[in-house]
């Protein structure tokens, strides 16, 4: 496929230039990168116009994602509540990195590129506001980020469990009323999670499996096991997803993604008013990525019970780089595709021996102790996920290796001063979770 | 089973009775029945006063089975928020049967039969108000039928489809909390329905099915494939429960209960003031007593496309019957136990067939029509699903014979002129559900 290897090969040069960067700015904290040539960027034109809605695209892949399309000339609108930022100050928690306001974001891609973003805030579980959004940007593709994505934050208490499958549950309702009803032809790009797999003790297949039982066969939606209401509301929002696109012609496309880690695309580090955001509290923070800033400022990586939960993980380049995929080969109308959206598997013990192995190049040496499990959970388990769907329409993974661990680590060294440590240790058990509602204070360990 | 065998023959002679008293009161619309002797309901004690709350005790089976279960000495409170009530003053549809009010309904079933049972009225999704139901009752087991229960009502509109998933979800999450946090001991009986399953060309098992698959083994949720968004309302929740079970230790029952027929438990007929709800408009009722209304009032029975749609049906009696059965049985704690609560397969077609042939015998003499089918469903599939885990537990079933048929003919005669006809064909097409929404005359053919 053309447009993935041409995005590939930019990536890989991206890449080398990331390292270049960062380590040249490992003691300046506030240092700002030179801008790119606008001409580079606006000489990409792989979207050729195509219009594009991403709910959520003020998070940490939704961002990710809007800068990579618009700058491959896709035409695209931020449509964000801006909760996530809400959750921040609500819990006390904050980005390791300094990230600025969407207006800034979006006015800075602007000025430095040429590509403007359209901006809507909003929340589309108010559905008055995403038809209007629709109406006016009408959308041949919506890729649909915007939902509560922490685990534990469902579990924090009876009345966030309740935010957060409310608020995923009916968004997704309302996005697929919204494509019936104004743009019939725009194809639903969700992201779902690995996590509603659940760790069965069979292989895991791409979202269907072929099962035969006792002299029939069906293929048939695969058996779904979600470990916290978070990832139970995206079990939820699959089977509506897979009914509307029958009953009403949709074409859909469910990704089931993995564990995200890393920080940087290439537009993202353009500018620092462009950089993601980058989370390490026990709520918000994922596995790798917290490991990484544990270490960088000096914090034993906490490995939850015995460690032998198995998942799969994916560079947020190959985030935006899936995303496009799925873009640019739609599914068919009335069909619900869906892709495992990870490239390597890791149990969570690998990750700490493979971050403890790295960090003396950059100076490091951290320790790894295992702290009680908060979610109830297996600790050891078989666990083999297929992901060829994306391979074969072109996917070039990005593999974890020892560049993007140490590109990681200065990262975070850099700006190690605005960890605040208490956010660290888990704040969030499964089994206490209860309607006492969890005020700012109670999320610190 | 002692306790089932009892409940089984008495029910047998509350049959033979509920045919003669029927039939004797086929021209006098308003009469009431003697009531029974006191003395005869108070006698029962299978129950043994275990308390029993009994969320939707004003619906079709939570009326009934709260009745059955307060007359067999168990401690039953009923919360309801009344909104079956609502959905038929805002669509302008009304039951066949001349339902008295819920305060009624209860000071009658207390003066006729000395049992009292507790009335709470409110909102399963205020968890204030459910907390203090708990606080104040302290249920052993909990019955959730509290539930928004008609598929066409889901998709009437997005309104109604939101509303459907929010209320079902919500309210099922919030019985999950009021257990863990007011009663761990409680077991949770939750209804389900068979349409959770969708129609699948393999046989359809009891919640979980064994798969084998590249040469490994596990027994996982049996994959769900809801047809309507108040199916799927109901695939969120078995999931939902299905987690909360094991992470807080909790005991559930999982009924995924097939289409209900009839209208008589023994004590819905002691009195007219307890008679139970009979709904014949396209969007509450259900096919066979649609069927057997429309035949009683001269109006076609309309099959929706080819009619080759098969589901599991069982008889209002055997709803309570197994209700009992599963509360004298709890679930391990811990564990979310599936019962697949049904005793005969049909297909549309072979129901129309079986009261065609039973109308004459009470002077009747019904067409068939086939209208267009308002919903997205196969209509000739495969159709096979267990239904042993309540047998061997000792439910005994009333199948659907002559007898069954021609007693429910002459209760519609008997109430005939209380039929609003233009609410008898479909109203609700899923291919046309919007974000208009639908008021009262719409629902109207």
């Amino acid at each position: 496929m053309a447009a993935s290897s041409a995005s590939s090969s930019m990536m890989k040069t991206s890449r080398r230039a990331l390292v270049r960067r960062t380590r040249s700015h490992v003691t300046t904290r506030c240092a700002t990168t030179a801008p790119a040539s606008p001409a580079t960027l606006s000489a990409k034109n792989e979207g050729k116009g195509k219009r594009v809605m991403i709910v959520g695209g003020d998070g940490y892949c939704g961002w990710a994602t809007s800068l990579h399309l618009s700058a491959r000339g896709y035409k695209v609108a931020i449509v964000d509540n801006l909760c996530r930022r809400s959750f921040d100050d609500q819990l006390g928690l904050n980005s390791l990195t300094p990230i600025v306001g969407i207006h800034e974001r979006v006015r800075t891609w602007g000025e430095l590129t040429g590509n403007d973003i359209e901006l809507m805030v909003g929340d589309v579980t108010d559905y008055e506001f995403l038809g209007e959004s629709f109406k006016s940007f009408e959308p041949e593709a919506i890729v649909h980020f915007g939902e509560q994505r922490s685990a534990p934050y469902s579990m924090l208490d009876r009345s966030r469990a309740v935010f957060t499958q409310y608020n995923n549950v009916i968004g997704t309702i309302n996005c697929l009323y919204a494509i019936k009803e104004f743009a019939p032809d725009c194809h639903l790009v969700k992201l779902g999670t690995m996590g509603e797999y659940g760790t069965p003790n069979i292989d895991i297949e791409e979202g269907y499996i072929t099962i035969e039982h006792n002299g029939r066969t069906d293929t048939l939606p695969y058996p779904k096991q979600g470990g916290s209401f978070y990832h139970l509301s995206k079990v939820h929002d699959s089977h509506n997803i897979h009914f509307a696109a029958k009953a009403w012609n949709i074409a859909c496309t469910d990704l089931n993604q993995g564990v995200v880690y890393g920080i940087s695309t290439e537009e993202t580090m353009i500018d620092e008013r462009l950089i993601n955001r980058l989370d390490y509290d026990s709520v918000f923070g994922t596995a790798l990525n917290r490991f990484v800033i544990q270490a960088a400022v000096g914090h034993p990586m906490t490995v939850y019970g015995k460690g032998g939960q198995t998942r799969g993980f994916l560079d947020i380049r190959d985030t935006v780089q899936c995303l496009q995929i799925a873009i640019d080969n739609p599914a068919s109308k009335g069909e619900m595709r869906v892709f495992n959206q990870f490239t390597e598997q890791f149990s969570v013990n690998e990750l700490a021996e493979i971050i403890t192995k790295a960090a003396p190049k950059v100076g490091l040496s951290p320790e790894v102790i295992n702290v009680p499990n908060p979610r109830t959970e297996l600790e050891e388990h078989y666990y083999n996920a297929k992901n060829t769907n994306l391979k074969d329409l072109g996917m070039q993974p990005h593999l974890l290796g020892d560049n993007i661990i140490e590109t990681l680590l200065q990262y975070a060294v850099q700006y190690k001063d605005r960890c605040d440590k208490t956010l660290i240790m888990p704040s969030v058990s499964w089994k206490e979770s209860g309607s006492k509602v969890v005020t700012h204070g109670n999320v610190k360990a």
